[in-house]
């Protein structure tokens, strides 16, 4: 018998014991390892009359300090107790599994560190992608590719809000409520909204892909409150539609392009059919070519999918470190921000024939519905400063700057 | 160091040989397993010049008695002598791994057996979805999951000449030598076109999810040489377009419904848009819903990058059978053919009226471009022998019966 522990029981943390007790004989049967039994679960709330109100402890040592937990998994969000606590547990001897991205962006390698070194396993494939498999594909199906790039829909709330501008004409105020009324956005949408959340999860596929570290404050964030129904419009005359786009790309001399912005996707990709609150990550390799990896990137029983595999796989490699690692870094080989380049979708008000000085070569598309005054182009590949220093000369007045990709 | 061999120096034997040479060094340290030499190739030819001449030999025994020799890569294709050969190598305690679909179909189960039992791995992520992750993610990622369906574009080929005919308007045999002249086809296309090639992997996606082995031979296998541009025209005035789906889904009972036939797929799903060469698999799971595999089902580079990925499990865990498993099963609880069941698209020759009658709530539908005399429907879910007797029965003449799936 193999016992286990839960941190938070949240929406995630529930869906964990209820995959775990319907599950959890055929999971054991088919992934070969011990029976895997629900022992503790702790919260600092009580859930009188829940069917696993018996296992819910308060007392962290409680679950610290019972030789029979091999395996915790960690559901509580946030940096902290979670590191601490986590930190604690892979120092007793027990391996570590979490949902949680913020403290897999932030104190990742350095709880990979101190697993490996206490020859017990940190895992977290449900901290990207929800229970879409991807980070075990990347170090384990694809490991015998150079990854060249990662790129994704890694955040659910945002697409579902710009598939309604998109889909319905939604503004983003009327888009942003619904979400929230439907319970896909948070009274306090401002991590998901501001590309926080997907911030994160990028910067892990960095880190696993490129095997360095990307601490998320060295990355620009843009997220989508910036996004009208004119872009909307605009990348629809351009044969596409604009997604919140994270992305990392390995450039030349060791250097990373990484960016969280709302970006055009031609019609017809992958990306441009994922809805809703749906994710979808996307691979680049030198011998794979490119591959796509689609599904629910959250979700009570999603989440808790990934989360048990992780518990199985823990099961399965009890005293073998199996867990991926990546060097420290400080984020100094990261271009992002105004550095950041790529062909660029602007909507500017001011002279198209002064504007046209300042980009030649600038492809001009007339959009229905644009404000009057506004033009819209596309332009080369440039670092986007040099977009802001053309418009400043042509006496214009930038409105949007969207990265064209070629997902 | 971790020597292994090649069985087979064609497309993907070689390619095998290039990644193990190219991202070699960078393998063994992202795998953290020792590092890959490769050291003998077996090929009856010749291969004056080529880079890995020395490695080439024409002796099976000087592969099967190297004691230094632990892993082997089966890249041979076909039944005889690669089933002979990999029994041989797994008996002598060596693992192997293979790209090869019909080796695994048929013989899938007893190589797995004698792995087992012989404390080394049989792996085969390459046989099914070429480079994409697919095999893997299921039984480790998804193994919390009780997986309901398994589906997907599983064969390159045929989806590459219903590209053209979907959006060039091409016909079967125009499509067909284009695909011949670009070498995506080969001469006798038998086994892409009949649908043989999807059949075989649809048959090991069922045995891996559903546990049980399910016999090529108990499956219906319909290609697209009977896909025409009026199905294609009926697809689309439908709202889709029509795909080779092969799937596999657990039915009440311990039944599996198990297909490969020409079928309906509605726009905007991840089916839907993949195009030309391209595969994806889509897999239903109790816990996570839908998630969705896409990417190169074939090609030289990203099907080795799924043989290397098999070898460096197989040098991680030496010793350690950590290969899937299923049961014995001889095809008798499988569903296929005219018991299949399905909500349907029919093209048939014959009077409206009687047709009405047989099909109560049948959806006639006006598709431009269709043959005089013929008329276009769907029908309720049924099987597809009740489709056939309600045309008997009306006095029309059935030119196509297409599956409507909800993918």
């Amino acid at each position: 018998m193999m016992f286990v522990a839960v941190m938070g029981y949240g929406t995630v943390g529930s869906g964990v014991a209820a995959v775990l007790k319907r599950n959890g004989e055929a999971i054991s049967r088919r992934c070969g390892c011990d029976s895997i039994s629900l022992k503790k679960i702790l919260d600092i709330r009580s859930f009188p009359g829940d069917e696993f109100e018996n296992l819910i402890t308060s007392d962290f040592q409680e679950i610290l300090n019972d030789p029979e937990i091999k395996i915790v998994a960690e559901t509580m969000g946030g940096l902290h107790p979670a590191y601490d606590f986590v930190l604690a547990l892979l120092k007793a001897g027990k391996s570590v599994v979490t949902s949680n991205k913020e403290l897999v962006a932030v104190k990742g390698r350095e709880l990979l560190e101190t697993a490996e070194k206490n020859g017990v396993n940190f895992l977290f494939e449900a901290s990207t992608g929800g229970g879409i498999p991807v980070l075990r594909p990347i170090y384990q199906c694809l490991c015998a590719n150079e990854i060249t790039e990662v790129a994704g829909i890694l955040n659910g709330t945002t697409n579902y809000i710009l598939t309604k501008m998109i889909k319905e004409g939604s503004s983003f105020e009327a888009a942003l409520s619904q979400a929230q009324a439907l319970g896909y956005a948070e009274k306090d949408p401002t991590a998901d909204v501001d590309g926080i959340d997907a911030l994160r999860k990028i910067c892990i596929l960095s880190d696993l892909c490129f095997g360095k570290n990307v601490p998320p404050e060295s990355v620009e964030a843009i997220g989508i409150r910036g996004v009208t129904r004119a872009d909307v419009s605009a990348a629809k005359t351009l044969g596409g539609v604009i997604k919140l786009i994270a992305s990392a790309k390995r450039l030349d001399g060791g250097k990373l392009a990484v960016t969280v912005s709302p970006a055009f996707v031609k019609n017809g990709s992958m990306l441009s059919v994922t809805d809703d609150v749906l994710n979808c990550a996307l691979v680049r390799g030198d011998a794979v070519g490119e591959v796509c990896f689609e599904g629910p990137g959250a979700g009570k029983l999603p989440t808790a999918s990934a989360v048990v595999a992780d518990i199985a796989d823990c099961a399965r490699h009890i005293g073998v470190n199996r867990s991926p690692s990546w060097e420290e870094g400080d984020g100094s080989n990261v271009v992002t921000g105004d550095s950041f380049t790529a062909p660029w979708l602007v909507r500017a008000k001011g002279d198209k024939e002064e504007i046209g000085k300042q980009f030649p070569g600038a492809g001009f598309i007339d959009v229905p519905g644009i404000p009057a005054g506004e033009v819209c182009f596309t332009t080369a590949e440039m670092p986007r400063s040099r977009v802001k220093s053309g418009l400043a000369s042509s006496g214009a007045e930038a409105c949007s700057v969207i990265r064209i990709t070629d997902y």
